[in-house]
């Protein structure tokens, strides 16, 4: 099949691996912020965030996304904050292809907040039945090395899936298929929100020079039964949170990334201000899980002002919220969390 | 509350620390493989395998047992393979106390196997209503330690589980109830043969040199859903598998202890009898995962006779036995396990 990928990052530069194994032909499209990147990619040298060198495919520059939408599949392969910018451009044009979407966050559209899904079919309806999310455990560096892993493919309409499942599938690349594709997303969404939190412990840690391996286990156990109601309050299936999408991810990226970085000095008594202030100054980047974090706390009221959810249900991402958003600090909220569940 | 302790290992020992802060009279009885322990608690010496001195106890050597039966609360905190032991001395005469478990294995009588529990109520069906299972995050050397943690008591009974709460609930020791004692113990015991397979990944990444993160989220996926079928299979609930009895249990005790240590050596590529021999040159005690792997293979085969489960539902169980038990090498299982969930 012939196979666009629109961003030219870690995740979407490591599906290359599987898709040209498959023997897909692909175009790497790239931003203005891929320009650095797609020159090294067309000197056959490694991509930098990834450590490998790419397959054959055909290099895009950024006026070029027109060249990229005549194929059967699209992989909207840009951050949650570059995707619908992305997607507005081309909504149009891509109504025959299948659509892929891989990022991991909430969207915000005039004081709503939406699934990437959801916000992506209310431009274009005809989506619905196109669009295929991935999610699951696939940290990129292992992708690209040809690590073994499965994700899930989820989508409104299974055909659809099974044929994207068609071009990715390899030896070390297993898939999944699922029609919860609004739980996917959510549940990956949320599980960036709560590994902030799950890191608080790490920075505990440190501070108090104590092992809390058992309190680590709370707070991720509260973390992943949160998400599931979430997920059953917003329409989607419980298990969804339980099996790859949720659990996996959690598990392959326990430490967190940046999230973990955030969390970690949450944890160790720095005010968010102090801790957003010393990761910028470590030129740490858009911290998803911290955006995210004020984007889910909206949609559960959202969704509490539909009758559909309780905020009592929640009381990991109420404390979430306080710690990022209502100037708490830990030591404020984690005991309580911890003993009483609340 | 008058609370005796039945076996002065590490668990049951550190137990002594939350049951002093709410002010309980405490009696610490230990088996014959105890009493170098006991001289050292009674010298008011470190308990040596936790690393804390014990709050005021009344030590009982190993022939008085008898004195540590007129008690509101008896805690068998002996080895799996030491329980029935410990309790067929006593079961006549605990039918007024509250009776704990701690330990997470299944026992195994005349060819058949049963959870504690089950064992327990075979010998004395008056401890029905009397018996009460801790489960959860709770490694020993961090509640010895106050290190915060939420465990959970269950019980057929829930007048009893509160009331064995009352004795041992403190600002770092926070306890759940539940009636799904089923649950909850075959959860523990099966979370430890599942350990075994997650840290099979571990060996696999020391042998090819490379991070396989992902791997380790897909099968510790596995192995939560696994237990989960299992538990409700056996007449338990699902919810109890996700909660802290498994998932916050497998968390808090990731690595495995030594569980963890033999499934690395498979996965680097040992035999099992290569395996066990290694760890038993390195002076590794019974490993407990080992041991129930079979004893959870031969309970399944039981739900299966008795049309309640089916071994398709089990892969990876059926693996870890496979290697354990026939003769198979990870590498001849796990690729498709990762890939093909089976």
């Amino acid at each position: 099949m012939k196979v666009s990928i629109l961003g030219a990052g870690a995740m979407g530069s490591a599906l290359t691996i599987p898709l040209a194994d498959n023997g897909n032909e692909i175009l790497l499209w790239g931003t203005e912020y891929d320009v650095d990147i797609l020159k090294k990619i067309e000197k056959g040298e490694e991509h930098p965030r990834i450590g490998v060198k790419l397959p054959e495919v055909q290099i895009l520059y950024p006026k070029e996304l027109k060249k990229a939408l005549d194929a059967d599949i699209i992989v909207l392969a840009v951050s949650t904050e570059g995707v619908m910018n992305v997607f507005n451009r081309i909504k149009n044009e891509v109504s025959d292809s299948i659509l892929i979407t891989i990022a991991k966050g909430l969207i915000e559209e005039e004081d709503h907040v939406y699934t990437i899904p959801e916000a992506i079919w209310k431009e274009n309806v005809k989506m619905r039945h196109k669009l295929v999310a991935i999610t699951g455990p696939s940290i990129a560096k292992e992708v690209a090395r040809r690590a073994p892993t499965r994700v899930v493919f989820s989508s409104k309409n299974l055909k659809t899936a099974k044929k994207a499942m068609k071009a990715f599938k390899t030896k070390y690349y297993g898939i999944e298929i699922t029609d919860d594709i609004i739980g996917a997303e959510l549940t990956s969404a949320l599980k960036n929100v709560y590994s902030i939190a799950i890191s608080w412990i790490r920075g505990y840690e440190e501070r108090f020079e104590m092992d809390l391996s058992n309190a680590k286990g709370v707070l991720a156990t509260m973390a992943i039964n949160e998400i599931a109601i979430f997920v059953e309050d917003a329409g989607g299936r419980k298990e969804t949170a339980y099996g790859l999408s949720g659990f996996g991810d959690l598990i392959a990226t326990f430490r967190g990334g940046r999230n973990g970085m955030l969390g970690e000095l949450l944890g160790k008594g720095y005010t968010i201000d102090e801790a957003l202030k010393e990761l910028e100054m470590r030129g740490v980047g858009v911290i998803e899980g911290y955006v995210n974090g004020r984007r889910a706390y909206a949609l559960l009221k959202q969704l509490e002002m539909r009758g559909k959810a309780s905020e009592d249900d929640f009381p990991l991402l109420k404390a979430i919220y306080s710690v990022l958003y209502e100037g708490k600090k830990v030591e404020d909220v984690l005991m309580n969390l911890l003993i009483e569940g609340g």
